[in-house]
This record gives structure tokens, C-alpha cells and sequence, in this order.
């Protein structure tokens, strides 16, 4: 995602990528004006790909903004990485999405926005959470789309939605950055739960609608809910206060929240696992089989969630009826049950 | 939808299911113990199905529900018929949707919540709108949905819900039954605009999911508009004033805005127009070769919305910017005019 980001921040900026360790082969692609091996897509010319190595503290201190786009392991070794630079760029953006852990296992998971707000020393407000419906090789081959920035000042967002924006990378805003971020790691988790429906009730070779579509409207009404709490059971910042206070639509009902939704169970990975446990298939053999060493970032925000919704349910912060499509894939990923969904235990 | 409610209603009650004059068949078919020839399911038997000449004033009169399932135009003939038994039927449930014409040319247009209101000597309270996400054939299959009731008094609509649930139909109640038919008619029309991204964006030999994920959020938010929009510019009850009122969650956002419509955009006639328009087909010309005389409801509630709409946005009731796919749909059924929807014009 970082280098389909490139591709559309080329045409109003100069763009240096930096690839990780892990994506030498990348770069080297990148630099013989090769195709980008993950993105099946010839990117523009004009991006300068570099090597780890080759990144000094003069590219890192003359950029002015930083999208940061490493997979959810790497977020902490990236972030400490650029403070060594001690860069001072107008607006760090996130692309990498999930969740960590809360203060106790009893609380809440947290997103990067609250962690890494505590972990720079720039101001919170420069930080802003990029969200929304947004596979990467379809931004690559300029495919439209439109996707939401947040930042808890939305004039930051709106500053690099000015450096972003082109035809076909359209860009709301919102200051709702907790939210966002919140979103954007549970519609992998609740794609599992949705994909499930495919397999679990076939009609004529192909699969019945009216479940998926059922579960769907769920999902985003039990993303709203979870997003909810995430958000406020961390420390939170008076704008987070303020923004809960205002009566406004929850993110969930928009782009991050039902409009990623959307893309992410139309394919990958979670929504490949979700169809192997709608199918009857044991979570277990399925990590072990079909799945052994693919990242489904799904499981992981699960795992994140998993004792801190426990013991909200207990103490009531959390209502467990309101929540059983969260419930039911919890229990996929907490005891390796069969995925069972009773639509019966739907609010009525 | 009547003969698939039927075979719901069948298993906690008694069901007399009438056919109209386009019906004969059907009845035959029942009567014989066939399946239905539409829904291609053999119904419970239990059911007993008459042609129309067959229903007299005692089966009328003797009913707790009617259930209303004819096409749109038949509406009106169907409750002269209802009203000429001179029933009193505890509630009046319409499965039937679509916009009906109002005040005025430049009126929003009205739903069968409002006009039915007004025809039947019945209080409005009676009256039960039946949305979300359910295709008939899934539905008389038993596969699993949950839908939604709606009454200006949400306990008839939990009345009729008792009496209808089952394992696999679970009913939400709402008391937004205007917002509830609103957003039935809607998803028709705005399925269609959501469905041409699947042909206007074609990639490996299928579609990009990026412009379908951003154009069903947007069809939701543009839902909520304009189901706000109708419920409000007619005459309308204290109840509605009361619901607009307490900031609850617009219905669109719900079963029977985005779960229905995720539904409708699965497949059917409405997407089938849709897909044809996004690859650059006029509807005159669909119209008269692959869709010729098959009703297409989408197209029809964009007619019933034209001048209203063109009016509300002239005047400032509605903001045109705020409703970029509404109008390209619409500027397909009056001008006839190729599809053409420019992301740039999303909110930003």
C-alpha cells in the first residue's frame, strides 16, 4: 500500500520509497524500472526507490510528510527508526492498520494512533489515519476510489489531502483519528465473520444473499460499537471527548468503517479464512494447511480484542447481545470452535 | 415476496394466500401441490392458496393480517378491493415498495406509508412496512435473514413480528415506517448506480471492487438524504416529528437502507440495468432490446423523484452537492444520457 500511496503521491510531490528489509527484492525491481512484484504494476518513473542502507538523515529531515506503511510488527522498529533522524516533517501518515495492546489484559486494545501519539515527540495533531475503501494494486492502476483522512486537527488532514488528492483518489476528512484507525483493524476481523456466509449457506453453486447481507449490516453496527469503546477506554484527548459528544454519525457508518468493510470482504485473506470457517473448517488446521505463515491480520486483531471484551462483557461496559458476530468469531479464535453463527441471537 | 412471507407466516399460523388476476398460474400450481413457478419451491402445503374470485368478505373479514404483496400499480386496486370487504384486520403489513407522486409536480414524492395512511379508515398505527435484506426465493428456501417491521407504533410492529418470526426470519422493530418505505424504494434506484461500477471499471476479468465499495457508501449516505428528505416534505405525524427529533441513527444506516441494499446489488433486475448503463448503454436502448417489458422499480422511483428533486435542489431543500450519484442516476432517466459518474464530485 505504501508504494501504490507513491504511485498517487508522484504526481503533485517528489517521492522518495523506502523499502524494509524485507522488501529488497522490491526495490530492486523499483530501480530497473521493473514491475512492482506485489502490485503486478509498472509504477511511475519519477518515484526514487532506495534501499534501507540508503536512507540518511538528510532525506528523512528534508521530507514533509512521512506515510508510514510497514506491516503491523515493524510500526515500532519504523517509529524509532525516524525519531534516530529526529526529522521534524509537517504530518506523519499511517497506512499500517491493527490493533496492540492496552494498558492491562482487562482493557481495551488501543490503536497506533493512541500509541504512537505517545511515543513522538510531535504534536498529536500531526498525525493523520488514512482509511476507507482502498485495495492497493487497484490505486496503483489509478482505479477510483474515494477514502477518508483523520487527524485530530482536521486541518492536518486536510493539508495532506491537498498533497494526495488527484481524479481518482478522492479524499474526506475527519478529525475522528481513533476512530479511523479503530475501524480500519476491526473490518478485517469482522470480514471473517461476513465471508463465512459464503460458504456456509450455498444456493446454486454460488452462495445465498440474504445471510451475507444480513451479517453484513451487523458487522458495521458491531464495528461501530467496538470502535467505540477502543476509542474511549484509552486515555483520550479532549477533541476525542468533544467529537463523542457532538452527536455526529459514528466513522463506522462511512468509508473506514462499512465502505472498507465492503471492498475487504469482496477478497484476501480474511475473507479467504472467513470462507474456510463458514465452510466447518478448525481455525487450527486451517493456520496450519491452506493459511501456514499468510498473515491474516483479522486473527490478530481478534487476539487483540479477546480478554479485553471478555471483561467488558462482564462488567457491563460491553453488552454481549449487542455484539454476536464479534462474540461468535472470538470463539473461533479463543477455543478453535467451529464457526457458528445463530441469526436468532441477532438484536430484535 | 406474498407467497414466500406465506410460507413463513405458515408455521405459527393459519395463511389464506389470494392471487391476483396476473396470478392464475401460480394458484394452479399451489393448488396442485406443485412448486411456486416463480420462487421454483415447492411451499408448505398447509397454506391455502385461492384465485381471486375465490376470496370472499368471511376470509377477509376473518383476518388478523393482511398482508399486501402486489406490484406497485396494483396498490391502489388491491386496497379498494381490501376496503370493499370492509375488514378490520388487527394490521395491514405492505411488502409492496416504491415512491408514489406528491402534492405537486415539485413535492417530494410520497411512500404507501403516507398514502395508505390516508385512504384506509384504519388508524395509521396499523399500518406495518416490512424492509431489509430478503430475496423472496432465499427467504421460501428458509435460508437465514434478519429484517425489519416498522409502525408509527412500534408495538404492532412487534405484534406482527411475534407472529411471524421464526429461526431463520428474525425481525427487528423500528417505529420510522415513512424512513423505512423510503429506503425500499431507494435501494432499487440507487442499486443501479452502484451496479455500473461493475462494468464501468472492469479489471482481469472481472471488476474493480475500489469504485463499488465507495459508490455503495456513498448510495447509503445519499439514502439517508433523500429518505429524510421524502419523509418530511409530506404531511406528516407527530411521531415523525418526535423520531427526526431524538437523534437516533437514520434508518438507511440499517437493515433496510444498507442491509437491503447490499442485498439488491447482489443481483436482480435493478443491478442488471445498472451493469448495462455502466458500460455505456442508453436506457432507451436497453429498454427496448434486453429489458424490454420487465419493470425495472429503480427506474420508476427515478421518475417518481425527478421533479421534486430538480425543485428541493433549485430551492435549497436539498443540496445538490451533497447527492452526486442521485443526480447521475438520475440524469440517466431524463435526459438519456450515458452514465457518467465523476468521483471528483464526492464530498471531499
Amino acid at each position: 500500500m505504501g508504494s501504490a500511496l507513491a504511485n498517487v503521491a508522484i504526481a503533485n510531490n517528489s517521492v522518495t520509497l523506502v523499502g524494509t528489509p524485507l522488501d529488497k527484492n522490491i526495490i530492486d525491481c523499483l530501480k530497473k524500472g521493473e514491475h512492482h512484484p506485489g502490485l503486478q504494476v509498472v509504477l511511475n518513473q519519477n518515484i526514487i526507490a532506495i534501499q534501507l542502507e540508503e536512507l540518511c538523515d538528510t532525506i528523512m529531515q528534508s521530507a514533509d510528510v512521512i506515510i508510514l506503511g510497514v506491516s503491523s510488527p515493524g510500526v515500532k522498529w519504523a517509529l524509532e527508526l525516524i525519531q534516530r533522524s529526529n526529522p521534524s516533517p509537517n504530518i506523519l501518515a499511517l497506512v499500517t492498520k491493527g490493533l496492540v495492546s492496552g494498558k492491562n489484559a482487562n482493557s481495551a486494545p488501543l490503536t497506533y494512533a493512541h500509541t504512537i501519539s505517545a511515543q513522538m515527540t510531535d504534536p498529536a495533531g500531526q498525525i493523520v489515519g488514512i482509511g476507507g475503501p482502498c485495495i492497493a494494486r487497484e490505486l496503483a492502476l489509478s482505479y477510483p476510489t474515494r477514502v477518508c483522512f483523520a487527524s485530530h486537527e482536521k486541518a492536518v488532514a486536510k493539508k495532506l489531502a491537498e498533497l494526495l488528492k488527484t481524479d481518482y483518489y478522492v479524499i474526506a476528512t475527519h478529525d475522528d483519528i481513533c476512530g479511523l484507525e479503530a475501524c480500519a483493524a476491526l473490518k478485517n476481523f469482522m470480514c471473517i465473520g461476513v465471508s463465512a456466509m459464503f460458504t456456509a449457506y450455498k444456493l446454486n453453486g454460488s452462495h445465498a444473499k440474504n445471510p451475507v447481507a444480513a451479517l453484513f449490516n451487523q458487522a458495521v453496527h458491531e464495528t461501530a460499537v467496538l470502535s467505540h469503546w477502543i476509542k474511549f477506554s484509552a486515555d483520550n484527548t479532549a477533541a476525542d471527548q468533544a467529537a463523542a459528544k457532538n452527536g455526529s454519525l459514528n466513522i463506522a457508518f462511512d468509508l473506514a468503517g462499512l465502505g472498507d468493510l465492503h471492498v475487504t470482504v469482496g477478497g484476501g485473506r480474511n475473507s479467504k479464512l472467513g470462507q474456510y470457517v463458514g465452510a466447518g473448517r478448525l481455525l487450527s488446521d486451517i493456520l496450519k494447511t491452506d493459511m501456514h505463515n499468510v498473515t491474516v491480520e483479522g486473527v490478530d486483531t481478534g487476539r487483540q480484542l479477546l480478554s479485553g471484551f471478555r471483561y467488558a462483557c462482564r462488567v457491563g461496559t460491553l453488552n454481549v447481545q449487542d455484539l454476536p458476530l464479534t462474540n461468535a468469531i472470538l470463539n473461533v479464535i479463543e477455543n478453535d470452535q467451529p464457526f457458528k453463527f445463530n441469526f436468532n441471537h441477532l438484536p430484535v
